[in-house]
């Protein structure tokens, strides 16, 4: 609905003229986040037209009481919600007491909006014309410290330009907010105390239920231009809110600037009784470096980020604004400091699927943490398992599973599981598989292999055993088989024997017995703390390498392809092609039954094992399953194309590669999905990264190796990447006539490219 | 929880002593209904303790709003509800202005409760000693007249027996009333006028959305001993309630009497400007017959359906109690008067299972009603779904057929669907067969044909589309298939080629062709009016006869059975013998994907089809599929024991028919599912009834026949029951000796005897 109004432009997110129809949809756009907290471009200003108001603290959630029309036994009690948290970026503005609401002004003019990817803040500016005739100019900037991460700093300016004026501002905090996404209706916080000291406010709440206790905290300086002005403000306090007013006769163009520093403390990193002290602290050091001051750190700060996670690309500039957006919003998502978080799939710009953490963290983000941060950030998203590790086991065993086995929830916040259909909670267990993939490419590209005698192997043990008491031997088939999954293909579900399940569970067993050996061999003490929790007998091994042995995979002889489930050739095999445009997306258009029994595929799933074991196949083994299965994907999930794009560009189909591409990198930007509005499609993001760096770029690691076959779309001039390999960053830039790497530290690198050895010397370009 | 407490008796209902712990359990167990209305066993007076309020009025519900964790496209926005209906029966009473109040009184002796099968009506008598130290006696009775079917009556009275006392007796109207099963906590009734005309009392008021309108009315007199008193009562009236209070200084010893007469009148039946006068009518036409003169009615109209319905059983009260049991409940629920109505899974007992129609009044009462009442009542079922099929076509429109086909709701109260879980709503789709099986079952008992040229045809040719093209053509099984269905086993979901609908698929188009060349000969008019209207194309006959000439049935040449769906075999198949008692029901203690991929099965499926199309398979077939299947069966419907029972007794295996025909007779009186203070299981009772006529008495119609090929219990000295054959009453006598067959009526009938012809000619024993 407003596709394309974002303006092109390399380094920012920019929106010119106000049209309250895009307000939502900008908010989204326009979030910010610093990995402690986010938030959606509010208005810190009055708004009474529609908006949806979004402030979320990482970590910070409710349980909200399912609902469901029919109640299955293992169904959790419980669904985490992402919390809409105080709001403490509020500034009430009144110009000669009317007050500013660009819903009612009687003119709104030069209207823009920038969210500068490269500094990291959010700016906004506006002339507009109240309805008491008054015409003023606004300007506002805000941010959110990635230096000092509870802290948020508006400036916010009011200048009157048609007469003198007395403006006021109404800086405040309030926890009497509501969750757009509440099953009952509930409130989700409880206001504790409301307090000034001073010139600070603060509000203590905690959550209902989960009791995750914060404080929210401001204060406020004035300025006339840039003089400070020492005015006593008027407070306003009630139960769940507080307010300063600071009110001045401005003269005509003159300016009124407020900066209001503000933010939350909460008790995952501070004692309940501290908040506020440390709160206090916190506004003294913001106060006391300063706006311009923190302006300047932030944008060190980012700088930072950039020189190791930027793309460029050259002759494109919807696509070099569509991938920076892409790496900034996984920025402001996840920054891999506190292995107690995750990366959300909406992060801290909506509220939809409640809870935070899916398999997309292991099978989609992390190949993006591990490239453009150091390694612990990855350890630590390996880690958030290892510590739900007890939460799995016991979600295996509300389905009946015993003795260990660990089912990872699809959903969750705590470790619980948090989702609730039946074919997704019980049966979309390939999720397992993902969460133990990822320790395994952990391994593979950092090659740090004591995260796996530390706490890795623990993993890896409760994933086998649940693989291996899922299975049941079917005598027809004399074979291992899999009954009632559903795959990454959620628009099949409950089927039998989906390939890529069963194959990812068959790796799970055998790489954890594989390691066991390892571990075993290479790391005593370890192995004897490890076997003493687990008690894994030889027995229970023998059986669980019998089941790997002969797993069944469904394959068709005809068609020479593994089937992604039985049966899947009963279906009537009419390509995506040759569907009527009209009925697309299907998900949209036909009912659920009727998707089922259809041969399309949301995502990748047959192919999706491919990627994940690519060196298990022949190129030519994954062109047949390529041929076979992309023409019956209608990716209508945000992880299928990038997934599609890779493989396209491994196969030399570079012209489809992109095409994939474009599908992935500017998904909200141009809101492809017509539902930008809810927040933006985070976990996606990462798979873009993906399509350029292991798609066009061609990255992998190979016997130990860093590997390119550099490819480029036509339809670019170049573009580059750089990757932190082992603690060595390369800088790739590639080109359609040549590509150079770069490296940067102490040490020769020696890498594959095109599969020839290449040595690369630190500061000195290799040109090939 | 509350199992055993009814005490056994041939002919009555009773329970003795007061336990709160019962109040919900009784007030399903002796609910009382007239085909028009019907009502928990809610005691007139008030009762604070826990109770369930229920009164409720055939064809009056409610289109809640859908709740739904995730949707799906085709669910359907409501959700029609039953809807309790507003309070006529309540009688305050007040014993020296104390209210009387089972829940608060010092002591409560002599409770007795009686529902007399037989006469058809409800009884309460107990002692009480009030928080005052006053001691009553209270005997009160009701019934929900036959004749006069929209008026019911309560004869109440007390007798102070420790002191004279003033006693009130302050009768109610009430339409402030709240369902139980509300997902919103909408308000479902609006009140439109509380009126009073003397000693009458009427509340107007129209459901929500659904715009039913009603009039509840009262009129009541009172009586000391037998004497009518003349007393001018006190009237209280507010928004949605008006009451009357007569009080009266009773001496000790003697009693007073009040006789509440009340009910509704609906706007299904009459002009809304009308109810009211109606109801004046019916209040005029009860008071003049009085309570007694209305009670020898009410037992006279119940002795006319015994006369026709009732099963003896000699030498096993609690079989007999529970038979008649079954039988009383199923003529509350349904006298086949109005087309317009149906048989709800509940009736006029609970609230549950929303809608009012299933699958189970084609497949388990109509053969009731065909035996034992006029077959017009048969006639009127069918009608109902003919009079529905519009809105069929449109429920498959929601699933993307087209061309007239037609799906049937799995649950509906007016022809559109009320059920959205998927597995159900979209793929439970082999009810469509029972519907057109019920039409073959219909015209093979009654050899009454004119139905099918008159509607029949139409709903098997809109039937017959769907099924043609919910298929499609596999080539690698060169068959038709049908993916993605939920059979009658719901114990598996979304699965392929289940044998049963297959099998009904097959007949269905098979059965409609054969039907439209039937009536294209011989009601030519019919024929042409049909044609006009569904445009049936000789090309679209000849692809349905392809699909049906094609179809494919999963078959295992090992078991040398067919299979109940693709991969049946691929599961553990470990016999319910052989499971652990503990994980018992399993609906219960499993979670839902691991009875998916369990072998259970939840109820007859593969026999289910052996039972519809008996003929069509050798008396060794169904043995080897009964021997395949039973032992994978838990029986957790309550409509599987009863096609089981069938299909032993068929086999000669009678101890084991017994046993499944004690798991369906007694299910609610021993509260066997410990849920029956949510209601009834009606639709499973016409189940019983089958067990012994179907099962034990053999009862067929073979090519035109009756046959019967009468077995007995062991456990039994005899058993009777009657039928209604094409208009003649066949009352079939089995003893271990001998089968006596008496006939009513005025010409000879040949029937079947265990395969021999025997005739039986009017008022003269046939003993075998």
């Amino acid at each position: 609905m407003n596709q394309d109004y974002i303006i092109p432009n390399e380094w920012s997110i920019i929106e010119e003229g106000f049209n309250a129809e895009r307000v939502k949809s900008s908010e989204s756009l326009f979030s910010i986040g610093n990995g402690a907290m986010g938030q959606r471009a509010n208005f810190e200003e009055t708004y009474t037209g529609s908006t949806f108001q979004g402030s979320y603290i990482a970590g910070v959630y409710y349980p909200d009481k399912t609902r469901v029309g029919w109640w299955k036994n293992g169904y959790p009690e419980y669904f985490a919600k992402v919390l809409n948290a105080p709001n403490w970026i509020g500034i009430n503005v009144f110009v000669n007491d009317e007050a500013l609401d660009l819903n009612t002004c009687k003119k709104v003019e030069n209207f823009r909006r920038e969210l500068n990817m490269q500094e990291g803040w959010l700016s906004r500016s506006f002339k507009a014309t109240l309805p008491n005739n008054v015409e003023i100019k606004v300007e506002a900037k805000r941010f959110l410290s990635l230096d000092l991460d509870e802290l948020g700093v508006i400036q916010y300016s009011v200048t009157p330009i048609s007469s003198d004026a007395k403006i006021t501002f109404q800086p405040y905090l309030d926890s009497g907010i509501h969750n757009e996404d509440s099953n009952w209706d509930d409130q989700f916080w409880n206001t504790l105390k409301v307090t000034q000291d001073g010139e600070h406010a603060f509000i203590e709440a905690h959550t209902m239920k989960t009791y995750f206790h914060t404080c929210t905290f401001m204060q406020s300086e004035v300025f006339i231009n840039s003089a400070k002005q020492a005015i006593q403000p008027e407070v306003e306090q009630s139960e769940n809110k507080i307010s300063f007013s600071y009110s001045v006769d401005v003269k005509e163009n003159e300016t009124f600037t407020i900066h209001k520093f503000g933010g939350y403390t909460v008790d995952r990193n501070h004692e309940i009784d501290e908040l506020v002290a440390v709160a206090k602290n916190v506004l003294k050091e913001g106060i006391s470096r300063g706006f311009d001051a923190l302006l300047e750190q932030q944008k060190q700060a980012w700088a930072k980020i950039w020189e190791m996670a930027d793309i460029t690309i050259d002759g494109d500039v919807k696509a070099q604004q569509g991938i920076r957006f892409n790496i900034l919003q996984l920025n402001h998502t996840y920054l891999g400091k506190d292995a107690r978080l995750n990366i959300g799939p909406k992060g801290f710009t909506g509220e939809k699927y409640g809870g935070s953490t899916y398999w997309d963290t292991e099978a989609y983000c992390i190949p993006f943490y591990m490239a453009t941060k150091d390694q612990q950030v990855a350890r630590n998203l390996l880690e958030y398992r290892y510590n739900h590790l007890d939460r799995a086991i016991e979600n295996a065993e509300k389905l009946g599973f015993t003795n260990g086995a660990a089912l990872y929830p699809m959903v969750t916040m705590n470790g619980e599981e948090c989702h609730n259909e039946w074919e997704i909670t019980f049966e979309e267990i390939h999720r397992n598989g993902a969460i133990a993939f990822a320790i395994y490419n952990y391994h593979r590209y950092t090659n740090d292999y004591s995260y796996i005698p530390e706490k890795g192997l623990e993993v890896l043990i409760g994933i086998a055993r649940f693989w291996y008491q899922r299975v049941n031997f079917s005598t027809a088939k004399n074979k291992y088989v899999m009954l009632g999954v559903t795959g990454p293909n959620e628009y099949e579900n409950n089927i039998n024997n989906n390939w890529y399940t069963n194959y990812i569970a068959k790796w799970c067993i055998d790489y954890a017995l594989e390691n066991i050996e390892k571990v075993k061999t290479e790391y005593t003490s370890d192995y004897e703390r490890i076997m003493s929790k687990v008690s894994l007998s030889e027995d229970e091994m023998q059986s669980m390498k019998k089941v790997a042995d002969n797993m069944y995979f469904p394959y068709s002889e005809e068609h020479n392809v593994f089937l992604q489930q039985d049966g899947f050739l009963d279906k009537e095999l009419i390509s995506v092609a040759d569907l009527d445009p009209s009925q697309r997306p299907i998900n949209q258009k036909w009912s659920w039954d009727r998707i089922l029994r259809s041969p399309y595929i949301k995502q990748a799933d047959t192919l999706q094992g491919f990627y994940f074991f690519e060196d298990h196949f022949t190129q030519e083994e994954l062109e047949r399953h390529f041929d076979f299965y992309e023409p019956f994907t209608v990716h209508e999930s945000s992880l299928s194309p990038c997934v599609h794009s890779i493989q396209a560009a491994k196969l030399g189909r570079m012209e489809q590669a992109y095409t994939f591409y474009l599908r992935t990198s500017r998904l909200d930007l141009d809101d492809y999905n017509k539902e930008v509005e809810e927040g933006l499609h985070i976990t996606s993001m990462a798979g873009t990264w993906m399509s350029i760096v292991e798609g066009f770029g061609g990255m992998r690691v190979k016997n130990d190796t860093l590997s390119f076959e550099p490819r480029i779309p036509e339809q670019w001039d170049g573009y580059s990447f750089k990757v932190n390999f082992r603690g060595q960053i390369v800088k790739v830039n590639v080109s359609h006539s040549e590509t150079q790497f770069e490296l940067e530290g102490n040490n020769d690198l020696e890498i594959l490219v095109n599969n020839n050895k290449v040595t690369v010397k630190p500061h000195s370009l290799v040109t090939i």
